[in-house]
């Protein structure tokens, strides 16, 4: 497998195009479609949170009862959740119109909105949004990219990645590109992310590979504790890179999911770095622990904890605050155990030791927080499952930017 | 029921002292005692997290073990928490100190600590401290005060209540100090508390009413979801109102648990709207509930949201978000069910209506959540149970308290 340049256009018979639609922002693009010139199998995973926006509804519809999809348009500014049946109605409104415009089924098209929640979208906008991309759907690198610029809310940067792998003998083309900057927290996905793909594959295994390689990707990262109504994580597989379709788990299954785990990886990571006001990416590795569950939630529990998340922003070896969120994280475990380490490109140092403080250097300590990215391990010494959790520090522009985020 | 001036020393036989022992601060007053002069029956609730500080795991030997408490040792700057065998051997000296000075069994002295986790006690310190504090032990309104000052952390000023009711004719009194500012999150009491009373009750029954109290009061508040390892409650109770000694649940009782839900009410809501940089106080009461669990959960997700925080500290009237927390929150509901206003002094408004929103003027909004004390009001037309939960706003502050709260 490798990295190459691109993103949601990458793989074979996929077209972006993005445009400024007005939906509440000025003076930027905020509305994308993706188009596939071939029917795709597709599988997502959405928000666990009770109250769902309209387009994880219609979404949920598409991926389970449709046979195919075929694109995907998403609006940046407003979520369209909170708002009903007039908000549903939208949805399929929206999806109407792109069917028309791209002269495909309805129940092919899915929808994604992100933004504020409890406002109706203007459908005109969308509408007119919708018009004005379909003569501009192309197939490059740069329509990819400005699709991936289209879609941020409060990020402070796009995030696409693109990989290939061999199937077979066959290459393949993976891409993708997301958006999330607060709002986000583990439970399922907690943001907006589209994979693309000319992987030739049965529908349920792509769900499979999907539901499985979330739980260690997006679902590891928190940015404030807050699971949106809107997480939606959707792949389209087109086939157009013409391997043998994948209908058994075996050697290509297995290539196709570590291409996906790295492509999920990638993205999930340049969300949590880019969380909202965050100065840097901190990350917490466990090892060690008597279960994989157990080794989720204690890594999620410590890049969750606010003041985990201070104590990092202040390059403060505050340590205790890190055993204290495993503590209610839920997980049992005995502090006599336990190992703690501060990591970065910096160094590495312990400052706790089976139930024990260590008497450690605080400009050492001090040195190795200040790195951009900082790593937490925990050796929890009580079995052999490890995971590892992103998150970001809690700074005052965080404060600042949701203090205020409507206006 | 009423209220009266004091704290700790309100009731009959209860003595208080203070004095800055340099645990950790300096020009503080950083250690308390509080004493009784004849044995009491006690009773405490203690954190829920895995990583128990070595007073709690003191503690609970003795409110379990011991037929009778006489004595409690506070300090403030040092948690003692992480800190091994070595730390759990400070508070059998500590108990060993306190009762050599006072002339009670080591069984019947209770510790508490609060501050920096993951650093040993100074002990010699602990120890003249309360050497210097046992001669000046005094049952005055002044020196119960004091003691609410000196074991303050991050706190901007004390909490302290007292109340009178009558029991059979009896006039009893209760008193109550308690500190906690960060790392506050419901569940079980993420905080110390200490209420004495002079009132006759047996040792089952004082437990049973601190237990059930506890649930609606000090554990409906939070302010940075972060549960402390040192959460600490704890009454005795003395029986010098000599009452006819409470035995059996009844009319009695049922007194003696309304004062004591006032006190705790009390307690907590002073402890949210002094959270760590809060700038307002912050509740959300919903009422008709399909359960008083879900009535619970649903209140305090919503005061424990990092957005909601940030929103009513920007008095910004985002709506969403409540319910984004409420539906994340783990309890079942229909938003088409949901009715949601903003209450203060200021007024009152509706801004979503059974599933849909309600379009609301933005300025009467603004000014509603710009009083001191704001209400999120929920009506789920579900069931006939309600909660209330208090929190506090985000605010710069708290990033910058937390950021460096070590040095």
């Amino acid at each position: 497998m490798k990295k190459i340049e691109g993103g949601v256009t990458a793989a074979k018979g996929f077209f972006a195009a993005s445009t400024a639609a007005g939906i509440k922002y000025k003076d930027r693009t905020d509305m994308a479609m993706i188009f596939s010139k071939t029917p795709c199998k597709a599988a997502g995973t959405f928000t666990t949170n009770v109250v769902k926006a309209a387009p994880v509804k219609w979404d949920k519809e598409v991926v389970t009862n449709s046979a195919c999809a075929q694109a995907v348009v998403v609006n940046a500014g407003i979520a369209n959740a909170c708002t009903g049946e007039e908000g549903y109605s939208y949805c399929k409104q929206t999806a109407d119109k792109a069917a028309e415009l791209l002269n495909i089924s309805s129940d092919a098209v899915l929808v994604a909105s992100t933004g504020v929640i409890g406002m109706q979208l203007p459908i005109d906008r969308i509408c007119n949004g919708m018009a004005a991309m379909v003569p501009e759907l192309k197939d490059t690198k740069e329509a990819g990219h400005d699709a991936a610029l289209a879609i941020m809310t409060t990020d402070t940067h796009e995030k696409e990645v693109a990989v290939q792998f061999e199937v077979n003998g066959v290459t393949v083309t993976m891409g993708g590109m997301s958006k999330g900057s607060g709002m986000i927290h583990p439970n399922m996905c907690t943001m907006l992310g589209f994979l693309t793909t000319d992987l030739a594959i049965e529908k349920s295994l792509l769900q499979e590979a999907l539901s499985e390689v979330v739980k260690d990707t997006f679902n590891m990262i928190t940015v404030d504790g807050d699971t949106s109504t809107n997480d939606t994580l959707l792949i389209m597989a087109n086939g157009l890179a013409e391997n043998e379709v994948i209908t058994t788990k075996g050697k290509a299954y297995d290539t196709f999911v570590e291409a996906l785990y790295f492509v999920c990886e990638f993205l999930a990571k340049k969300m949590a770095a880019d969380g909202e006001g965050a100065s840097k990416l901190f990350e917490a590795k466990v090892v060690n622990a008597k279960s994989k569950e157990d080794a989720r939630t204690l890594s999620r529990a410590i890049v969750a904890s606010n003041l985990s998340k201070a104590a990092i922003y202040g390059c403060d070896a505050n340590f205790g605050r890190f055993l204290c969120a495993m503590g209610y994280s839920g997980a049992q475990f005995d502090e006599k155990d336990v190992e703690l380490f501060f990591e970065s490109k910096e160094g590495r140092l312990q400052v706790f030791d089976k139930g024990t403080p260590i008497v450690f250097d605080e400009d050492t300590a001090a040195k190795i927080l200040g790195a951009d990215e900082v790593t937490i391990f925990v050796d929890m010494h009580e079995g052999s499952e490890a995971a590892t959790a992103w998150g970001c520090d809690l700074t005052y522009d965080y404060v600042k930017i949701n203090a205020d985020y409507r206006s």
